[in-house]
């Protein structure tokens, strides 16, 4: 699909709520996808909804799912029709008044089928979310064996169909609003950030933080 | 239910994938859901999985989701089957093969069957809401006028069927493992955290940031 061509809007992805808050450009939706480390992916199982945690990254016009060979959520999802949602909260809104309350987000919700990724894009698909979630990672370890690429599942998703809803600006004040202006009101920003790397017990002292560790702290720098 | 019984294991709340990581300690689920903002809320719709973020809070054993009145993905829980993920993310694994990294992250997901909260509980709803998404602010501002309630949608469901997974702790090694010592390995802890709070562009200078706002500076310090 063309990164020109907008998002569509039909019964399933039209933003109900807060219509004015949807956003059909796809690089908005790259954006929020390629932010996150994980997303929660739903499933019809027994005829009940069921949604799980699973890391994920984008690869061009699909989104990956990883997950295990054995037992486990991801399993269902493989050639059956998943939702896909990614949310990420920018900032909680103190209005002044509880109903005006809310919050500044980017959502994703992303429609389709998932499909197992075959034996032959296992490794592609592996490097792909390593980079992501591990910022560059496989060029500081080894290749995956055959035993563990066997023992993972990577699912792949066209990313065709979105939803992408944001919640964004500086609060906004109704100038009818009558609530007194003795109340603060205003935004505190929220960011998901990463702390101090911690080695593992058996790093000798004189090993440095990779450059892997090192972008991952630029990039949830908060 | 009471706390002292552990959560239920059966064919809809067992982890199938790493089952030594599932928890049925009822404060373990409780403290999940109160560190969480917003939860990943999915419901069956034609048939199809879709699953949507949604401001919630604990309410003793009920799980409270927010939403409108109007048109919004919350009505479609109304009454039936929904399945709600809270996931934190505490931090990235870096081991020293792909195969090995993973994250560590706290999960709670929660089945039922989600209610509208009746007219007369809805202004306690709200309060509740309110008060553990802006940490106290209900005693900042005026309660909700009846028109306000009538826009407002709130769900709860109830907490007896739910599974927790936890992976935590330091970095396991395998002293079986024979990858080389001179790749670092170990772990960036990661956490949502709350930034400079941004008044409103019609605060007056002399209007201090409230205790809401401190204290969820406090709640999210990383």
């Amino acid at each position: 699909m063309a990164m020109d061509q907008p998002l569509p809007v039909d019964d399933v992805t039209r933003v109900r709520r807060e219509p004015h808050r949807q956003v059909t450009d796809r690089a908005a939706l790259h954006a929020i996808l390629d932010e996150a480390l994980m997303a929660h992916v739903a499933v019809v199982r027994d005829g009940l909804p069921l949604v799980l945690p699973f890391a994920v990254a984008r690869d061009g016009d699909t989104l990956l799912l990883h997950g295990s060979s054995g037992a486990g959520g991801l399993r269902l999802g493989a050639g059956g029709p998943v939702c896909v949602s990614v949310t990420h909260v920018d900032g909680l809104v103190f209005a002044r008044t509880t109903f005006e309350s809310s919050m500044r987000y980017r959502s994703a919700v992303v429609h389709g089928i998932a499909e197992v990724v075959p034996d032959d894009d296992k490794e592609h698909a592996l490097e792909v979310l390593s980079d992501h979630l591990f910022a560059g990672r496989t060029a500081e370890v080894r290749r995956p064996s055959r035993k563990e690429l066997a023992a993972t599942l990577v699912l792949r998703l066209p990313l065709d169909s979105a939803s992408v809803k944001v919640a964004a600006g500086p609060l906004e004040v109704d100038p009818e609003d009558v609530e007194p202006r003795e109340v603060w009101a205003g935004i505190v920003p929220m960011a998901l950030t990463a702390g101090e790397p911690v080695a593992g017990p058996d790093v000798p002292d004189d090993v440095a933080v990779p450059g892997s560790v090192v972008r991952t702290r630029q990039r949830f720098s908060g």
